[in-house]
């Protein structure tokens, strides 16, 4: 299912599923309140709600549609985020661009940092550009989240810790991450303005006829100003999902509702490809990603 | 006021206060269901209750023997966790025991960078040592948590956005945290299976008369197994708290019940001192740090 977070005209705010492409269905209503009315609490009773939800019948209760809708980030509120480095490319093609080699240390451990998961928007919404910033990027990510709670959870269990998957796109003030990184730590200042989720929170059932040996078989690619700038699969991530849940939660408790970005696809930000293939995003600018059976995330840059 | 939060006899968990040292009041109970059970909610609404509270007899109900409950960490559940770097000599001796100079963008900018605030302990719990981790360390800080929300807060402005310090022991696993870091994020998994605070949550009244420019006169110690250690000073602080929530809250909304760490005091951790000095921690290591007004912090490792 392709799970919804949305606004609806009186200004409330449910969580629901999409229905046809045309419709979303508010989650409480349509349950005469067995199922609650924001995201978190699905999740966090995901398996007593999705049991629920099989039997119940298909009525005519709490349909919108889209078009008298605005679709938020379909978790607006997770319990923390943690974004990884996971695909080899943007690692290396990054470095390159400051004169830096591979680090070894990336090919033992998928490594990661937390930043700010109360700065989680939504398709639609506009992005600020920070004061100060001049080198304002996008960054094209997958990232899923935690269904379970768990702590030291081994790879080969780690698809039963999954809830479902989404778009992810981790906003980036490259300036400001420069100069705040060059003191050790981070980044944080350089990401934590805005990171968009959307415009779906999709169930994991839904992807398994994409599955492929470390991952699954899907096209990323991110359009400014409708220009295709940049296109990567999935597939070639190198530490999977299952290898970065081992490792956030080593001797650390998960908890259903946290999400975890991939890190950025081979050539899936404007750091990678060069201020020669695209300036850095100016006010005005749209930005959508896409990901085969994830939906389209698009943003504004203002 | 030394705000608590503590687990009773009947394993119930409250909010409450100091009362002579000796006692505990559960303010839910004092208050005849008027203020909250958690601290987060009071914190939240810290105007309205601190008011309430100014009216409030004193009464016999809802006091406890500090003998009979547990104290856990004051704020079990911040919102976020965010930890500076804002002492000079931690930064420029962690520095140079590897073999690093000082950089000269540290002061230009007070750096932070996000931690794992679900995984916040108190007073008593005790630590686990990561596995794979040798190189256990305490880091002894003071740490202010943010009542009001706000954007874009002015450092002439912020002292009215803090409701109150505490104690803060950053625990890191430096073999870890050294490995990780050398991927250029971080650090994450060196610090995140722990974080203590407390024992108490002091009101920033409290402090007032140990103000000075740049923060507090607060001498700052940590003990293991007794013996004396790490000694500081709070006033020795290059950033105060009041740049930190400038910095932090730029282009970023800070919430009531975030938790801001001011990184380690001169001399305050292990990797500074030298293994010359003392070993790294161990199981059954007892460490103590004490603030001035904060009180004192326990916790064994195991």
């Amino acid at each position: 299912m392709k799970f919804v977070t949305f606004q609806k005209e009186d200004g409330s705010i449910r969580a629901g599923w999409m229905k046809n492409d045309q419709f979303v269905i508010d989650m409480h209503e349509a349950s005469n309140g067995v199922l609650p009315k924001d995201m978190l609490s699905f999740v966090e009773n995901h398996t007593f709600f999705l049991n629920y939800l099989s039997s119940l019948s298909d009525n005519e209760k709490g349909v919108y549609s889209l078009e008298n809708v605005l679709l938020n980030a379909p978790l607006p509120n997770p319990r923390s985020f943690r974004d990884f480095y996971a695909f080899e490319e943007h690692v290396k093609t990054a470095r390159e661009s400051r004169g830096l080699e591979m680090m070894p240390e990336w090919y033992d451990i998928p490594v990661f940092y937390y930043s700010n998961h109360l700065a989680i928007k939504g398709p639609n919404e506009a992005i600020v550009r920070p004061k100060q910033c001049n080198w304002l990027d996008y960054e094209l990510e997958i990232a899923c989240v935690i269904g379970k709670e768990g702590m030291n959870i081994k790879a080969e269990n780690a698809d039963e810790y999954i809830f479902g998957y989404c778009i992810l796109n981790d906003w980036s003030a490259r300036d400001i991450q420069r100069k705040e990184m060059k003191v050790g730590l981070g980044p944080a200042k350089g990401k934590d303005f805005a990171t968009t989720i959307g415009p779906y929170l999709v169930s994991k059932d839904e992807l398994e006829e994409y599955r492929v040996e470390n991952g699954y078989d899907l096209t990323m690619t991110a359009k400014v100003n409708n220009v295709l700038l940049s296109e990567g699969n999935m597939r070639d991530i190198y530490y999977s999902f299952a290898e970065m849940i081992e490792r956030a939660s080593d001797g650390v408790n998960l908890y259903p509702g946290d999400l975890i970005g991939s890190g950025t696809v081979g050539s899936g930000c404007i750091l990678e490809l060069g201020t020669d293939v695209h300036r850095w995003l100016e006010p005005g600018d749209e930005v959508e990603l896409e990901i085969t059976a994830l939906g389209s995330l698009k943003n504004t840059i203002i």
